[in-house]
């Protein structure tokens, strides 16, 4: 076992808040393994290294010898949202939120050690929980403090409804640290009021709190947004090595620390002689995000592709060169012209023919390396046969006539 | 079965509100019993007039052939208050609740009719209610019109802490009103929002929403004040006819109506000619008030106890003559002065010797008939014994000596 603080230094890393950091350190000078508990909702996510976030952190918890608790909010789902906001929103079926909590695992346990993995579901205890529970559990929180709640205050100021049993949530999720004696919980920086709360009711049933340890929002490819799917700034775990390879060399400068903390496994100290370098420059930012995109790719993918990813990266990005292999594309070489975007479409390098429009007016397709102008969506066939179409950086499709 | 509408002359004599008058008339119009609920808390008051004016509009729909559905709020009772303010209030035990469910039906059923009454306990209900359901019904209402309610506007306002399973108390009233099939749900004035909540409730989950009919407080024989046992002010149901008589007696002529309404069964039609008397000149208050006084020991007495307390009330209080009958209290005639505090404490015509010493220097102590003057505690053993010592109107003793 790594003394306190060796440990404190490793799962400090990356994260916002340790609450309090004196009673972490009290815990694990004990030498005893912790206990860290993560709730998480039985959605299917295709789960990208926003997600991965804080299974990242638990993994460096077993390394460092302790136990996790992922606690599957299963019994929310299974009585549904009854707010009436979003009465139209369904509960989930049990098999659905089996299926859903097993895909979920299928992607978790590429990060977490299933042996230090306690797997359970709060329906467990709470549909045990009856009214009178309820009441007791509630009663030992304020209607003030809990409307401090950033999403709470914030409707309360504009006036929007806050449906009764909302304030019910914060007091489930207490008592679910509770249940598994919890001696740490993870979450983001927005679940702080969550996991406090489940801090006070410990107490307040006269049993040691747990810490709370948050972790920041990752930010997306832009750099600016949040990472996620609808702002298509995302990099999926399960994206093929060359596509993540050439999504994280796209990431600004300046998080290339952040995401090395977050999302990669390197030790801490070798994270933070990468910092101390690009801080006195004796590091160039370009050969650490390589290294970085170096790392995420081998935990996905392995080193074998990781290296493969980088060599072919190499080409593309770097000579200016088509990749070697790429998808053919066949077309009747009897038509008289072909319009672009429809063969973009059905190549794979747009979603839909507006989208291939777009791409093409904003100057982002080639042909060839040539830019395709503004509005030239269609060209004659044999222009077209033996030429490689590139939309984007990374998209390539070889133009072959049919046979 | 009467016409609605003069059932509803009948049902809102006395009342503060009806909410709505239109829903209680269609209701009336159909012609079936309805069922009208009163929640009360299994505490075991000595029962005064306050505690009966529910009893009687209850007693009221049941002459009017409608059924009475007496919940016994033992939930509560028997989780005791959690909240942290009264942690030293314990929760009572099942035998607890038993004795005085009883000691309030037995008090109760002197003025509701057994047969049209159904009495139940919402732990029955509340008892299985899982914590989904919890949810479910506290998701149909929402924070800011609970924080509405006086009560937890006046702390907030205060910023004095409301605990969060207070806010639940009003689902859980109104969910027993769910329960029960309410057609109309009584209560005092301070209940208003509970009652609302029931109604509430039951329309959001598509049931026809009970009617909500409230009481004013009854103020006590000071006319100001709240009837209450810690006021002091209070007429009790098992008061003796001519203590009971003397109060009702003793209260301000501007309640006369009030308790007509509220504390007698006499036909709405007679009050209303009463009132119109009084409001005409053509009757006198002190007529009227004797008339209450008869109706209302009657009521708890039967008439000839009634009839017996106004004689003794007129020889009393018009001839200013003492009663004929009166306890009679043994004093030692071998003494040379006695103390008349000490007499009087024990006599019973004061509870301490302090409180008899107040009333002799109010002047409100008088030895056959004269006034005793402010601090003449002491007398001759030989003045007092054979006069009838009196406190206050209604209090008396005849000193005798010891045999």
């Amino acid at each position: 076992v790594l003394p306190a603080n060796e440990q404190m230094h490793v799962l400090e890393s990356g994260s916002s808040a340790v609450h309090t950091v004196e009673s972490l350190r009290v815990k694990l000078d004990r030498g005893a393994p912790l206990r860290v508990k993560l709730g998480v909702d039985p959605t299917a996510p295709d789960m990208h290294l926003g997600h991965a976030v804080p299974l990242r952190k638990l993994r460096q918890f077993q390394d460092l010898g302790h136990q996790v608790v992922l606690i599957i909010g299963d019994y929310t789902a299974l009585i549904g949202d009854p707010s009436g906001r979003s009465a139209t929103r369904p509960a989930l079926t049990i098999e659905q939120i089996d299926e859903n909590a097993q895909t979920y695992m299928d992607q978790a346990f590429h990060i977490l050690d299933a042996d230090k993995t306690e797997l359970v579901r709060n329906s467990d205890w709470l549909g045990k929980l009856d009214f009178a529970g309820v009441l007791k559990y509630a009663s030992m929180f304020t209607v003030a403090r809990t409307l401090e709640r950033d999403d709470f205050a914030n409707r309360l100021a504009e006036k929007k409804p806050i449906a009764l049993h909302e304030l019910l949530y914060p007091v489930m999720q207490a008592y679910d640290s509770v249940v598994v004696r919890a001696d740490v919980e993870i979450g983001g920086t927005d679940q702080l009021f969550n996991l406090l709360a489940g801090r006070e009711l410990m107490g307040k049933l006269g049993m040691e709190p747990q810490v709370c340890l948050t972790l920041p929002l990752l930010e997306g490819t832009d750099g600016i947004q949040k990472m996620s799917k609808s702002y298509g700034n995302y990099i999926g775990l399960t994206d093929e090595s060359a596509d993540m390879f050439g999504k994280v060399m796209s990431i600004p400068d300046e998080l290339i620390i952040k995401y090395f903390r977050l999302c990669t496994a390197l030790p801490v100290d070798d994270i933070d002689s990468i910092e101390a370098g690009l801080a006195d420059g004796s590091a160039h930012p370009n050969a650490a995000k390589r290294r970085l995109a170096r790392e995420i790719v081998a935990l996905y993918h392995g080193p074998a592709e990781a290296e493969a990813a980088e060599s072919a990266f190499d080409r593309v990005f770097k000579a200016h060169e088509a990749p070697e292999d790429m998808p053919e594309f066949a077309i009747n070489p009897g038509e008289d012209t072909v319009h672009l975007p429809a063969i973009m479409k059905a190549a794979g390098l747009a979603d839909s023919s507006g989208q291939a429009r777009r791409l093409i007016d904003q100057g982002g397709v080639r042909l060839d390396g040539e830019v395709i102008g503004r509005g030239e969506y269609d060209r004659p066939a044999s222009d077209v046969i033996g030429s490689v179409l590139q939309a984007g950086r990374r998209r390539f499709a070889r133009i072959v006539a049919k046979a």
